[in-house]
C-alpha cells in the first residue's frame, strides 16, 4: 500500500506537470501520457492517481487553488506586517502580486486557470473546484477594503467593492496571458483599483440616500 | 472557378460553425471535419477553404473581429440617434452591449474569443486577428471616454481610461463566460466605468500637478 504522503506528493508533481502542459499546449494538448513524460514518471502513472481526464482536470484545478493559497497568505502576512499601515497597504501588496503573475510560473499558473475556467461550463465539478480558487480571491478582496471604510464595516458594500475588484483584477490577469497588459505597474493598478472602491462607495451611498 | 461572394458567403458559415463549435467543445473539439458537419457542407470543404489547423483558427478571429465590429458600430448608432446626450449616454449603451453578451449568440461568441485568445500566444498571426478586435474594442472606449472629458481633450488622459474600462470590461466579460457574473446590471456596470474614468482622470491630474 502506498503512504499517504507519497501519494499526496506524487498528485502534486503530476499536476504541477498538468499546468505547465495546459500553459504551453492548451487543454487539446493535456494527454495522461504527456504529464507522466513531463513530470519523468513511468507510462500508466498518471492514469493510476486520475482514471479519467476529468478527474485530472479537478485535480489540477484543486493545485491551482492551492498554489494561489499561498500566494493570499503571502500577501496576508506581508500586510501584516507592513510598519505602516496607510490606508493602501493590502491594496498595494495585492497589486504587486497581480503584477508578479505577469511572468515566470505564476504566468503559467494564470494560463492554465484560464484553461481551466473555459472549460469548467461543460464540466460541473471542476466549476466547484475553481470556485475555490474565485472564493479565496474575493475573500482577500474583501480584507483589503474592509481596511479601508471608515467607521463600522457596511457588508453590502464590502461585496460590491470586492466583486468590483476581483472583476477588474480578472480582467488585468486575462491581459498578461493574452500579452496584451492593460496597467503597466503595480502602482497604477493600485490606483485603479483605489478609483474603484471609491467610485463603487460613491454610488452605494448615493443609492441608499445617504450622500 | 467559385465566384468571390459565393467564396466569402461559405467562408463565413464555416466561421460561425467553427464559433459553436469553439464555444461548446472549446479548442480541443475544433476539427475540420466537425466544422463541415456543423456547417451542413460535404466531407472536405472546411479544407478547401482552410488548408490548416491554424488558416481556420486565424478565419474564425477574423469573423470574430467582424462581428465584434457589428455591435460596436451600432453602439456607435444608437449614441448618435440618443434624443439627450448626457455625459453617460456611451458609457451606458456600451455596458448595455456588454450585458447583452452574458447570453445567446454573443456568449458563444465570447467563449470563441476567450478560446482563440488563449491560444494566441502560441500563434503569432492569430495574436494579430485577435489584436483587431481589441483595437476595436479600445477605440469605441475611447470615444466613450472622450465624450466625458470637459475642455480640450487630454490624449494621454483618453488613452488611460479607454484602457481602463477595456481591462474592466475584459473581466466583466470573462466571468460571463465563466458563469460567475461581476456586475449584476447594465446600471452597475455603467456606475462602475464612470467610477473608472473619473478615477483614473483624479490620478492623472495629480500626477500632473493639476489638482
Amino acid at each position: 500500500m502506498k503512504r499517504k504522503a507519497d501519494v499526496e506528493g506524487r498528485r502534486r508533481v503530476l499536476c504541477d506537470a498538468a499546468i505547465q502542459i495546459l500553459a504551453d499546449e492548451g487543454a487539446k494538448g493535456l494527454t495522461h501520457r504527456k504529464v507522466e513524460q513531463r513530470a519523468g514518471l513511468p507510462d500508466g502513472t498518471t492514469s493510476s492517481y486520475f482514471r479519467t481526464r476529468s478527474a485530472l482536470l479537478r485535480a489540477t484545478a484543486e493545485r491551482v487553488a492551492e498554489l494561489d493559497a499561498i500566494d493570499f497568505e503571502e500577501v496576508v502576512q506581508r500586510c501584516a506586517q507592513a510598519e505602516t499601515k496607510t490606508t493602501d497597504t493590502t491594496l498595494s501588496v495585492l497589486a504587486e502580486m497581480v503584477m508578479r503573475s505577469a511572468a515566470g510560473p505564476a504566468l503559467d499558473r494564470s494560463r492554465a486557470r484560464y484553461e481551466l475556467a473555459l472549460h469548467a461550463h461543460r464540466d460541473e465539478v471542476l466549476h466547484s473546484a475553481l470556485q475555490d480558487v474565485t472564493t479565496g480571491f474575493v475573500a482577500l478582496s474583501e480584507r483589503a477594503v474592509t481596511q479601508l471604510q471608515p467607521g463600522p464595516v457596511d457588508r453590502a458594500l464590502v461585496e460590491k467593492q470586492a466583486r468590483a475588484i476581483t472583476t477588474f483584477i480578472n480582467g488585468v490577469s486575462f491581459r498578461q496571458v493574452f500579452g496584451h497588459p492593460g496597467v503597466e505597474s503595480a502602482e497604477e493598478l493600485t490606483q485603479l483599483l483605489h478609483a474603484l472602491v471609491a467610485g463603487v462607495a460613491a454610488s452605494h451611498h448615493v443609492h441608499n440616500g445617504q450622500l
